[in-house]
């Protein structure tokens, strides 16, 4: 085994299924609070005491009130779910790093509002070099402008707000040029044209702009400029959506794949564009993004008179962990282009997947040995496996030409909540979202290039927000680095974990004798997500009792709220399978291998069992003799075959 | 002094300017972090150790590396603020909680997401409790909904989208009851009528159909429900914007004070009703909303034939602390209703001041002696205090009749970042903005009332979510209730702070000999935030030197990436005062004191300092010897006087 496939060191960045690392780090939270507490008396040590011992004895109450207070605290919290056992292959939870915990402890105690430098000098520097670590991972230049977020529905509605300034950035310079007497800049009269250029062509219209108004108007440009576009009728941030609409004659429409998490139906009403302007695209049957069809909408949009708002490229779907082919999309806008179509702003949502990109820096590593061993009914052998990989990576190593790219920290990061992200290619979107708050930073021009730097809470969605998000993040991924060497590792091995649970459900009946259900995946893992239902051995068994039976199922690999976590030996979560959302076309294949009709698909949907294989502990506890997943295929087989046996 | 006015007991929720708390509260958080390793320990104790001693060596590596990185990110810390020294009184930080540090660090560790009670069965649980103290706070009833949030940007978005899909909803609703055959119910077919509907009864004609419904069409009522919803065309989550103004040719407007946070401007722009559709309402020379105005706003809008689609009352404003007439406004409404004229949505903005509102809790307590103990030139003296209290009060006691208020734990909750909150007087709002995620919850028909209580994360803007952030927040509020023997103290002493401090610099030279400046308070604080200028004794010195003077001081309180916080020893913020935000006749009597005129305000703007007085130890370091607001008052005074020095 090479160095790059070595396990053994993932063993160190995390606590352990049994906190086998926490004595250690225990010490280093004490000396975090240590460090902390010393800070404030070394601030002005000449101010002296102001909580005395006789206030502090007089608080003894409080005290008192507070550690009862807590011990119920922690006592209900023991109800929560294992995340760290691999016996939790549930939902998109796993362990956080130690790093990622200490770096947000400690931020968390000086408490910096990231919002300004002003009340956090130092993390948002630590923010801005954490996003450029993403920026980077992502494949982007010097010049992209990248922040954390609260999470990942927050980045893809800011991309999406971004994405529609752009849209209408051509129309808008236009305008203005005329108003400030600049000519048409070579640019074209019809307004199909302009809201058909590229993402760069029209931010380049843009910076141009404001260059030649410099030029011309020299210190005065600055109140011209901001006269002109604030008067500009069709400036969609001031003037809204509607008046804009009304103007240009065309409504925005946004592509997303069937695969789409349900955030772009909400951001779609809140950012008033209305959800059924939403438009799917088909994905084929491993749930990637179907290019041909992607083309077709993309045709049939322009040729019904709207206009396309952007496109979204899901690198790592929610249910399927599938990667749509970023490469063939950003092909297909190339050749567009060139022949004279409308371009359109690419968006990534990697809020799941982004950090998959990992195993192709600094170049693909492969994803190791296509074998995996397993024990089942006591006998150690090997299995083989279905990785992916070409597809995947040539889609990952495109992402860079994405306009806008969704990550979250706090899911593959292994960063604790909150912590998502958003990553622009090109920073000049900045000043299309620059608010002013009197109270915060200068203007631009007050500054100097140094703390102009450092500005962050005026280009973003969101407002105040924990610098200590921003710690956890730059801690981690400064000491788990972004790369084949780093963390990559660490995802290599859950997508391997993926394929060996894909395998082992589908091998198992061939394995050991007498079972009397089989496991139908609904395809092999895009990445580290697996989907699976059960039936009975032979096909013929109505969708309805299948569905129930896997509900059953499903019930014994879960929690309600009540229940004792210590009783509860395995975790998987679930998801529905539904008409509304895939095409009977799409999951044809499926459907046969469950034996299940369309009809009966389209009336019921389809209950499935769902497992995200983010535990980082598999290869190390096979190297015990524990082999978790093996235990796990077994429980879910022996499950399954009393939920389908008629009760007696 | 009686007890509720002691402000002693407050010296045990906080760490203590110099930390002396600290001791105790390291075993807090170490036996925190033993209890949740041993948690660790006690699932399936029998799968035993898969980090063993061997690897725990491998990894030595790593723990150094580790180690060495820590203190590199705790030196740079050290670069932050001292928000927990009384020598802060700059932007809105300042201690936070024990407990909620605590709550927070403890669920952390256990890192739930609250977007889901399956992914956080004890924290989503919490974050209910928290809410509904948050809500009975504000003075909701049972029936409300209420969550939080990463902060009050969101927050603020969030309850402006539901107040949009609310003010459409009878057009909705009328169009729903003629495709489901139901009759008008008693709606009028105007439009105009429609929109007027206050939202009390937009939400009761929602739910008189979906009674009426199913009454007529039983168990088929959801999904013909369902099916009409999602084809009307005044659906504006639906349809959009754009399509919906075309429909009833009118636009929305949003109507502000010119005090409101620039969020605003900014969730306009998100939402696609675009800025320009924001109109300011003017405010008094203490920087509450005129009722005057907003009516004849009001009126205004109406004969343009535009919609209100919300008025926002600021209930502590981000640079004055300024409350507005929520009471007034209430009547307003109430009386427009009466007269047959349109209603409105009302949010109340009290990201800032929500918590001013425990100073009422139960009743008011009274802000204590309108005298203050100060220490000036090695004299102890009293002066007297300029205590708001009747007109703030009064707005506070009525904020339960707003529909929807934000609140930010993370402000004046002393909850570390993040924590927002969102207040909605009415759960009738749930079912519209609610999401379907497959992998989530089941749809409700499906859940009994317990576990459809539980659900959070569908009825949210947000998506992914901190449980930590509920466990701070609950932890917090339960142990320091929210009324005036808890929480409501602390506001009292922040409150008498401020107007200690805005008397000591008006007051100062009539104290002190040979001053040769004048401090130009902007107002007598709302709440706890105080607003000055300097200018020399002699009025006449033009605005441009005035404003340079106070930029310099500004320089001496603050503190510029790279500079030493050690160094450093008062921290005051500014913010600037600007014709764009306030009309020169609201600051008439501003301007005239500074002894500048509106020509030179209107071109110029004023650079304003500006202390928010968030410290709680003012009291206690008093009883200890120490006049910290009488120091910073005078050093104030002493830069101010060099700053107005021409250099020799």
């Amino acid at each position: 085994m090479s160095d790059m496939h070595d396990t053994r060191s993932i063993a160190g960045w995390f606590a352990g299924p049994k906190g086998e690392n926490a004595e250690w780090f225990s010490r280093v939270i004490a000396r975090v609070v240590d460090d902390y507490y010393a800070w404030r008396r070394n601030y002005f040590p000449e101010d002296g005491v102001t909580v005395d011992s006789a206030l502090r004895r007089a608080n003894e109450p409080f005290r008192d009130a507070f550690e009862d207070r807590l011990i119920e605290l922690l006592a209900r919290l023991k109800g929560d779910f294992p995340f760290q056992s691999p016996r939790y292959a549930a939902h998109m939870l796993s362990e956080q790093s130690l790093p990622a915990i200490a770096g947000y402890f400690a931020a968390m105690l000086y408490n910096p509002n990231n919002v300004s430098s002003e009340a956090a000098p130092v993390t948002v520097r630590l923010e801005l070099e954490a996003a450029s670590m993403l920026a980077a991972m992502v494949g982007y230049g010097p010049g992209h402008w990248s922040h954390l977020t609260s999470g990942g529905t927050v980045a893809n509605i800011e991309a999406l707000w971004v994405a529609r300034s752009v849209k209408y950035l051509p129309l808008l310079v236009r305008e203005v040029r005329a108003a400030l007497g600049l000519g048409d800049g070579g640019m074209s009269a019809d307004p199909r044209v302009l809201l058909g250029l590229s993402p760069r062509n029209a931010l380049e219209a843009y910076a141009s702009l404001a260059a030649e108004a410099t030029a011309r108007y020299a210190h005065e440009a600055g109140a011209k400029l901001a006269r002109a576009v604030g008067e500009a009728t069709h400036n969609v941030g001031e003037r809204g959506l509607a008046s804009l609409c009304a103007a240009i004659g065309s409504d925005p429409v946004l592509l997303v794949p069937e695969s789409h998490h349900y955030c772009f139906e909400k951001a779609m009403d809140v950012l008033g564009m209305g959800r059924r302007s939403l438009v799917c695209v088909g994905v084929d049957e491993t749930f990637r993004m179907r290019v041909d069809d992607l083309a077709a909408r993309l045709d049939e949009i322009d040729a019904r008179g709207r206009h396309v708002l952007a496109v979204v490229a899901v690198v790592g779907s929610t249910e399927e962990g599938a990667v749509d082919p970023v490469d063939k999309i950003v092909a297909l806008r190339e050749e567009r282009e060139r022949s004279g179509k409308a371009s359109f702003w690419l968006h990534a949502d990697g809020a799941y997947g982004g950090y998959l990109r990992t195993v192709t820096i600094p170049a693909r590593c492969g994803l190791g040995s296509p074998v995996s061993r397993v024990r089942v009914g006591g006998v150690e052998l090997e299995i083989p496996l279905r990785l992916p990989e070409h597809a995947e990576c040539s889609a990952l190593e495109r992402l860079g030409e994405c306009d806008s790219v969704t990550i979250d920290p706090h899911k593959l990061g292994y960063v604790p909540y909150p912590a998502g992200a958003i990553c622009f290619r090109s920073n000049l979107v900045k000043p299309l979202v620059r608010q002013v708050a009197p109270y915060l930073e200068e203007a631009p021009e007050d500054l100097d290039a140094e703390r102009a730097s450092d500005r962050v809470g005026v280009y973003i969605l969101e407002g105040s927000k924990p610098g200590a998000a921003a710690a956890a993040v730059w801690l981690s991924h400064s000491l788990i680095p972004l790369d084949t060497h780093g963390h990559g590792r660490l995802i290599r091995e859950t997508i391997r974990n993926a394929c060996e649970l894909h395998s082992l459900l589908e091998r198992l009946p061939t394995m050991v004798d007498g079972l009397s259900t089989r496991c139908v995946p609904l395809c092999a893992p895009g990445s580290n997500i697996v989907c699976f239902a059960f039936r009975p051995e032979m096909q013929g068994t109505d969708l309805a009792a299948i569905n129930k039976a896997n509900r059953t199922i499903y019930e014994r690999f879960s929690m309600d709220p009540g229940e004792r976590v210590y009783d509860q030996s395995f975790f998987v979560s679930r998801t529905t399978l539904s008409a509304h959302q895939y095409a009977p076309a799409t999951v044809k294949g499926f459907l046969s291998r469950l034996g299940v009709s369309n009809e009966e698909y389209v009336r019921e949907g389809i209950f499935l069992l769902r497992s995200v294989l983010m535990n980082p502990w598999y290869d190390q506890a096979k190297q015990r003799g524990r082999f978790f997943l093996s235990e796990l295929a077994q429980s879910l087989y022996n499950a399954a075959d009393e939920a389908f046996t008629p009760s007696r």
